[in-house]
């Protein structure tokens, strides 16, 4: 920061992103702990925070590389210098994504592993395969299981056809993944990891059958990797523990104090019923869950509730505070908030202590 | 664009925003038209496009001035040269944001009309005021109206107070405004303009009882412009109509033909009873109306619904296409998705003929 810059957070535009350093470096540090206890990889999911330093941060605390959703983010975060990066969706490779591809693998460095892409078909890997033509020991391809969030991904018993394509085409089959999608309630986050292991499990035994060793079972969203069964999986690709949210909060997976990123906001209105804070939809996404019981809360304020968002707008009952003040909200789903902001505030011990680029906002082709 | 840029739409990066050129200028004309007509101001609000080239073209139609929602979009436009410019939102003017007023008030050029912004409190008025001394000839204030949407604002009777305070803290009180947002329900838009008229003349009233005589009384989303009471209000401020959305088109307001933006997406995977699109709500956005029939629509295909979305997936029903067809979904709230990107890709006749940039993309403080 210039000394012509603000210090201080109450001088500060609202609505910001304001991060807490230590909050953030304990929750990289718990998880990378879990993880090595179970010996499993952590190789967590940066499109939560979109961030070079906190990529690093997670790498230096033990992660084996990322995970990413998109080609454009592997592109930020591979022209920062990360080697090992597991673009974690079915890739469609048209003529755009199949330039993009081939000029990520020409680029990568001698000497690292292969870049990990998803597939889950077989028209999929014979497009993979074609991308990679010449380029065959740069990339390897993970197959994607169906655990029982129903997105995309195949359902176990058809994972071998897969497989087996993309090997004909002369790629190098690494595994299988899955997202456990469904264990985002509060009841399903342990039957979510038991369909996770299961699946994974009978998807492993299907590409055996037909030649194929999975030397990677990679699982796990933030809710269910308390429950990873790690006699089946071999990494966790979890990437909201960073921060947490009010999802999380509300799963009873976080408590408030694990809370590492708010959204600063401003008390612009007073009516008789509610307030009025300057943060809506366009800095805290709109999302809710079915379990959600409102669109964000309040890190200090318990029992407040925004009951309503527009753009600009949201609307808070369940506390009264003058016009002016300054709250911190706590998004519901943190990943959308972060996409929508181009760089976060970080604080420690109440102090500004620098900021830090949303590297790969907007990345999402 | 560069000579090595694709020029075929097929060939471009999906998700995209693309835009219709003709169908744009349709919808300028049109409202522009309405407006003339019924004798009333047409004060477009831009948080919709966000694009100077967009502004233009309404002013351009015969549109007054520009409605924004931040001090941000405030600072983009008039740096882009407009100078008529409301700023529709009860500003909270804390140190940042006084001290960033008062640098739009010290550039606004010589002989141009007053900045105008919102307030809904006598505190809101007379830190305006402070914000504004020794320029108190480059502000007006509009005062808020509750019309129905419950939201900001004060109900009519409470208007003169805030007014009052206004002018006693030597502020020039230009008129009212409202947002009437509970127009956005199929049987709401007539009932919502009804309300709007009933309270911005009760409010007007009020005012004149305290010496303050409105010579803006301003009102009118997309959905309730149709009914907007032209023997009360003297301006519209809808923002939605240049491009229309899928809310608009399930409102009744608008036909598949009148959308002018639209997310070019790729299906990328292939279920027995979906598909998944690579769009998902870090492109369109999560917005989900009470009246809506799904998370956006496909403008080539009526009977198709999205019945989910995650960061990067649509979970597309009602339609089967092979993997890797490209199609067109049209968000259900088109300002989130705009605010989502960088650019839009401006196509003529099925032809790419510019990419206008996205200008106040995340100007949302």
């Amino acid at each position: 920061m210039t000394a012509r810059e603000p210090d201080r957070l109450a001088d500060l535009p609202t609505p910001s992103l304001v991060l807490d350093e230590a909050r953030l470096d304990r929750n990289i540090a718990a998880m990378a702990a879990f993880a090595s206890e179970r010996g499993l990889t952590l190789r967590p999911h940066v499109k939560t925070h979109k961030s070079v330093e906190i990529a690093r941060r997670q790498v230096d605390a033990g992660a084996a590389g990322i995970t990413v959703a998109t080609l454009a983010e592997a592109e930020v975060f591979a022209a920062a210098g990360f080697t090992d990066i597991f673009i974690a969706y079915p890739l469609w490779l048209d003529a755009d994504k199949t330039a993009r591809l081939r000029r990520l693998l020409e680029a990568s460095p001698a000497g690292t592993g292969p870049l990990l892409i998803g597939i889950d078909s077989t028209e999929g890997a014979e497009r993979a395969a074609q991308a990679a033509a010449g380029l065959f020991d740069r990339l390897a391809v993970l197959v994607e299981i169906d655990s029982g969030h129903h997105r995309s991904g195949v359902v176990a018993a058809h994972a071998a056809s897969v497989a087996s394509a993309a090997v004909q085409a002369g790629l190098d089959v690494a595994g299988v993944f899955t997202f456990p999608g469904h264990s985002y309630s509060p009841a399903g986050r342990r039957a979510a990891a038991v369909d996770e292991a299961r699946e994974l499990a009978d998807a492993v035994a299907a590409l055996a059958a037909v030649g194929v060793s999975a030397r990677i079972v990679s699982g796990g969203s933030t809710p269910s990797a308390e429950f990873a069964d790690a006699t089946v999986l071999t990494e966790l690709r979890p990437g909201v523990y960073v921060f947490r949210d009010a999802q999380q909060w509300e799963l009873g997976m976080s408590t408030p104090e694990d809370i590492a990123l708010t959204v600063r906001t401003t008390v612009v209105s007073h009516r008789d019923n509610h307030l009025i804070a300057d943060a809506g939809s366009k800095v805290l996404g709109f999302d809710r869950a079915s379990f959600s019981t409102g669109f964000g809360r309040l890190l200090d304020h318990h029992d407040a509730r925004i009951t309503a968002v527009s753009e600009h707008h949201a609307t808070i009952t369940g506390v009264d505070l003058p016009t002016g003040s300054q709250i911190s909200v706590v998004p519901n789903h943190v990943c959308i908030a972060v996409n929508l902001a181009d760089e976060y505030l970080v604080v420690r011990d109440g102090a500004i202590v620098g900021r830090w680029p949303v590297d790969a906002r907007g990345a999402n082709t």
